[in-house]
């Protein structure tokens, strides 16, 4: 099982913001951006893995920029590392408006993914090879940020965790 | 602008889990519970506030247990803390199945929400009131669950999370 | 096989009013509520009889007050007596919008539900314990309510429905 | 205002059952059923009253035959006497299944729906000319019906309730 | 396996047009008008063949009147003409508006469906009778629309397209 | 209004394929993947004009390979000519399945979408400019797409279509 690189799994999902997915002001709802973020994190992982892939974990998300009817909302998903049976995918969020030409970024967020073989039990993913600088550089720092989700799903204990402490969540980004 | 007690804007959501929800394995997609757990915190926190509210950030959410097509999902949220113009609201997931009596717990979650004016401007929430032991220690840990959501957001700097720092990520639920 | 009280299987299943839900004046269908309300009464039922229920029937149904897009809707459902292998459920219907602090009942109705084996028969539910006095009245009534059926579907002769003739229709609720 | 006939707002409307309109043993779930009878039936109503109308109530229907993911269902609805600012419109439902030459009826059920000015306040429809002897029938009958109806939804006292007394509920249909 | 007539797979399919159907500027999207006309015709044609039946081929549609959310949008299907495996299937579209009594044309199609067998392999289809001149008419130019589908589809040489070349596209419809 | 190039509006629309999309033999309904069709190239028409643009004409489709539950489906959309108020627009469709590392081809079409003003008026759209030889190539035999589309609406006699005479129909793609 050779490794694949960044590339070749990363996606892009699109949407248009229908009258259904808004609340009362006409602004897309939280949830159905976090549900999108999770069904484009779905295609990536599962292009990697070559396996159905189900969620396992999403990282703080926070919203600033309400995003209107009719927008077009673009979602770029893309392998960070691979923990053995579990992918980090990076997912970053833009909206455009046709009236206006701009393409807005409006969130990034970082899920966490595993690969089940038939049977629906985890199973090994192949390894993930990251090119750029920016691909190493959230590799590298995939590493504090699991700990911090060990941390908070309560399976570790933060005094074990070594990344997180020499930099006590500076720059977790 | 009187306070609230907790129990006043409590809210149960509950959902079957439909062919759509699904994936090929039959359980429902992680995305979809995010965002029916938004929906119920958005009932929740427009409870409590008489206004329209929108999901502002979402904690850490981790998925352990898988929920099978057909099974009864019940979402309970409760305001667990108000911020001038934000709210976090506290949630927990059970899943039940027919055959077995059995009431699963599958997932917690912190959402935060802001109160909007009919201008869609961020307007104050009327104060919470926490009365159980329950309600108290969760309200009094909200304070250093903000900070690490500021941190990761970016817009605080570890070194300012007073909470934070005394216990190092001790204990964050 | 023994009873179950009416409380193990009380429902309350929540809903806001979407776009799609509602007609050209933003008012909810009333064929949405109709399914909701179905929705309520198979959780309900399916709790109760720890199998998969399928609707029989549904008694008169009347809507008087509009409910606004937007509107929460709280569905109870909780059944009122078993008939061998079928149950009568009651369920109410309340909205409730976020300006006003107001919580207003919209509906009621009974609903039937048969229960089913894995080949799809109907199969015998397990008795029901009612406790309260309002649940012991449903109760008691069921039988009347029950006459008015069959002889609606014409299974019953108006003058073999014993316990209609007495009260010709009296106090039908 | 002139009378319209029956046939003028004759209205047939079809589905497919898909599979998220089924339940877990693969049928369509009653109130689905119930969901496209009404609009079936707000479609014919509307045609008659050449204004947007609004469900008042559903009388007792009941569910016994299964119908299966892929039946095509056909729901008929036409309009059976108007009431001022009411009308009762009759529906009846069949199912078809591709590999068998069959269509069987699955249910009937009255509606009532009410015409709505541009306010929302009701307004007069204009008279039903029934021609054929089925449509005088159920003309005929759709009084005791209404009787019954006024007499659930508590807004008439069975004493005062000379069409059914007359008959006590003979031949209701 | 003897024919059938057209009337016998004659369909009817409606539809209103609800928020999530419509645009930006509350109009029916062309590509959910596509996809009503693909569900009609594909009920159609499964009654033809009592097969299940896929789509092969849309011929060219236009659009040019809006259809507007809460018009009755009806779609007509029916056979035109069995080609061995495949059926072509002609579809009409009409608009209805509650206000104004008026039944507005707006679309018409040509669908060529596939039947399929147990295994999802073509399987021969029963003959088509038609009986009115306006059945026969379109019966007749089926096959110089078929040719111009071959063309389309890289399937045929112009060359070879006997009945086209003739007419060379004319009236075409 | 100065001219843009193909890749400025270039879009990409992905999708899973849910159980709803699927008919009974778990294949997408050709009538779900021309409303996919026609969203993607909304986005991209959009994209291209900065206006709200509505579907004026879809040319004829042809399905060749089954899509199945589960499969990704990616659609590219470009625009391929401006005439005026109206642009032409290309688009391929490919399916992915995780199991197999494969991309494959299953359909292409051509959509004509129309720019609106904010009275829902035509409006003319800004230039295109092709830049690689593929896009000068489908820009050149726009004009006898569109020539044939006139004549197939019926808006231009087949002895006026100067282009499609010379080749009659060949090369049509």
């Amino acid at each position: 099982m050779q490794g694949k690189k960044v590339s070749e799994s990363f996606t892009t999902f699109t949407q248009i913001v229908m009258p259904n997915d808004t609340n009362s002001m006409n602004n897309l709802m939280g949830g159905n951006l976090l549900r999108w973020m999770d069904i484009a994190c779905g295609i990536c992982g599962g292009k990697h893995a070559n396996r159905l892939v189900v969620t396992a974990a999403v990282d703080n998300v926070s919203f600033s920029r309400p995003i209107k009817i009719g927008d077009v909302v673009t979602i770029n998903a893309q392998v960070t590392r691979v923990f053995n049976t579990s992918m980090e995918i990076f997912v970053d969020v833009y909206k455009e408006n046709y009236r206006q030409r701009e393409k807005v970024k409006c969130n990034e967020a970082y899920y966490t993914f595993v690969a089940l073989d038939d049977d629906g039990r985890p199973v090994e993913c192949c390894e993930l090879i990251p090119e750029t600088d920016e691909e190493k550089h959230r590799y590298e720092r995939a590493l504090r940020r699991r700990e911090l989700r060990l941390i908070l799903a309560g399976r570790m204990k933060p005094e074990d965790a070594k990344e997180l402490k020499e930099i006590f969540l500076g720059e977790m980004k």
